[in-house]
């Protein structure tokens, strides 16, 4: 979507978002220690698997959720250490979770690279996503904070629930309902944005108002960003993507455009023949038919407008955070501008 | 100590071990509630999810680290609710673990039983084994000891790494070692018993030499559970088994009977034309002349004269090792009569 989106959004102001790690300020240096700490993850006596850890923790990433982590521990008492554990322990529960993922949907390019699974095979792939929840634990475990471990498993159980409603409700045209999608993409994605918000709050010893505030801010932004993924496999390129252009509509994932273009007759019968249809050649003209519509009238911007909602959400939760430093809010002016980056990105 | 049953499982004399649940007896009410706990968790609002932990977590089994886990902790200060929590999320990260090896395996019976990844599709199998993971964890977070949380995120560590060994070691001739071999059993088997001992031992806060002499106790016997599991593999029924004769040895997984035929060297020969062959008929015939030849000799004496071995580890540990309340040695005997019972199990 156009550059006029950071406008769209709550502040209606350009930021001038270049790179990602700029926004991570205060806590740039610790989150250097949480790559540091991913590297050590790889560290293994067991060859293939550190050459499988290397080969997926090497292919980088934003790194959105443990900077909302760290920054997250700015509103209490920051232990560095502990916050680092907890940060890093999010990124690889993330990244294991992408590695099942790739199991799941058969996908042979992540961010345009080969994926585990393509690779390795698919056993050693689901071996080396439950090695990376089991590193993930024990980070987190080694923080000794009982109630940050809890939420964590707590939301392993979500994800996976997620994953599982998308599968199951995977070429159903009747999951077109926006609760069904909330409802998936909360699993998916949101919970672990709103985990990276409670617990790093958690961690530090915030007060039970602060906790809440940083988890409503990552939930609603971990939809946001999901939202904007799901626009972005209608628009950006192939080559943007590292994977095909309505990749979710051919695998029978409904997302927002797709449901908002099944509220129309015609979207509708095209999405329906396109997940009942078993031959190449037609799944690829109905595909084809089902991105014009979706391009051609206002699908895209109503989506993008829907994900402007849910960061606004996001901010205004922030509303009233201070830093106890009282040297500035350089913590929520950081969660403010990653609010910002989501709704532009465009990778 | 039953020396009785290792006669009789060097001679063939049965014992008459019908049910494995008289061997708990000091443990046998809180094994119950390690069942309902695992019926709780069944229980989740999103129903196919329901409907699929009902069937993985209804087929049973023995529960012998449960059994052993809840024993463990009878040699400090019992607390039953935590170690009821930690026997339950130890049984359940087996059933996990079990559900991700058939997705790996491709298995389609499991105990006779149809798996779960030939009821439902692989990518629904991946997300109930995580689901399942998570939910062990969540479990073993409830009992607040952060020592037996870190253990817990250690063996699941271990265990994917023992799969992936395994995984990795396939159709490999050259992986025909004893070394491979007991690195291998470890991960898969050996090192979650030990947990069971260790954790169930550590979390009653019994003295570091008892919580190293059940952890000991545990690795032996898992050592055991397994060699005994790999001649089964050669001698049961297709019909005892819930699944083919054999079947290791066609999966290219080199067990104890198999190494020892690669010593001899017609054996050996076998075995690489086997793991070289892609051709079906060939495949099974060339099983066959394998079994035949592992049948034949005294390979399967001399493995089972093996896990014997691991099994007298495991029970000259608990040498010393007395119950407080000084009424008996229940615990111990129970722990003796299930190490007796591993080595002569059947099924």
């Amino acid at each position: 979507m156009p550059g006029t989106l950071v406008r769209f959004a709550w502040a209606g102001e350009n930021r001038g978002v270049t790179t990602v790690a700029s926004l991570y300020g205060p806590v740039a240096e610790d989150l250097q220690l949480v790559e540091d700490t991913l590297d050590l993850t790889a560290q293994t006596d067991f060859l293939p698997l550190q050459e499988m850890l290397q080969s997926v923790l090497s292919r980088g990433g934003k790194r959105l959720r443990p900077a909302i982590a760290l920054l997250s521990g700015g509103f209490g008492e920051y232990d560095a250490q502990n916050q680092v554990l907890l940060a890093t322990s999010i990124e690889l529960l993330h990244t294991a979770t992408l590695v099942h993922d790739d199991v799941i949907d058969a996908s042979e390019t992540r961010r345009g690279q080969p994926t585990a699974n393509a690779s390795f095979d698919n056993a050693a792939t689901v071996m080396l996503g439950d090695y990376m929840f089991a590193h993930a634990a024990e980070l987190v475990a080694r923080t000794s904070h009982v109630g940050v471990i809890r939420l964590f498993a707590q939301t392993l159980k979500t994800m996976a629930t997620g994953e599982l409603r998308q599968d199951i409700n995977a070429y159903d045209a009747e999951s077109a309902s926006m609760r069904d999608y909330y409802a998936r993409i909360y699993g998916k994605t949101a919970s672990l944005f709103e985990t990276a918000g409670t617990g790093g709050a958690l961690m530090s010893g915030a007060t039970p108002e602060v906790v809440s505030a940083l988890g409503e801010y990552g939930r609603c932004l971990g939809m946001a960003f999901q939202i904007v993924d799901d626009v972005l496999d209608f628009t950006a390129t192939a080559a943007e993507l590292g994977k095909p252009v309505g990749g979710d509509l051919l695998a029978g994932t409904l997302t927002l455009p797709s449901i908002l273009l099944m509220e129309e007759a015609s979207g509708g019968d095209v999405v329906r023949r396109l997940f009942a249809s078993e031959d190449e050649g037609e799944r690829e003209s109905l595909l084809a038919e089902a991105l014009g519509s979706i391009r051609a009238g206002d699908i895209l911007e109503r989506s993008q407008a829907t994900a402007l909602e849910w960061q606004g959400r996001a901010v205004a939760s922030l509303e009233g955070l201070t830093s106890p430093s009282g040297r500035g809010n350089p913590q929520r002016e950081a969660l403010e501008g990653i609010a910002a980056f989501v709704v532009s990105r465009k990778f």
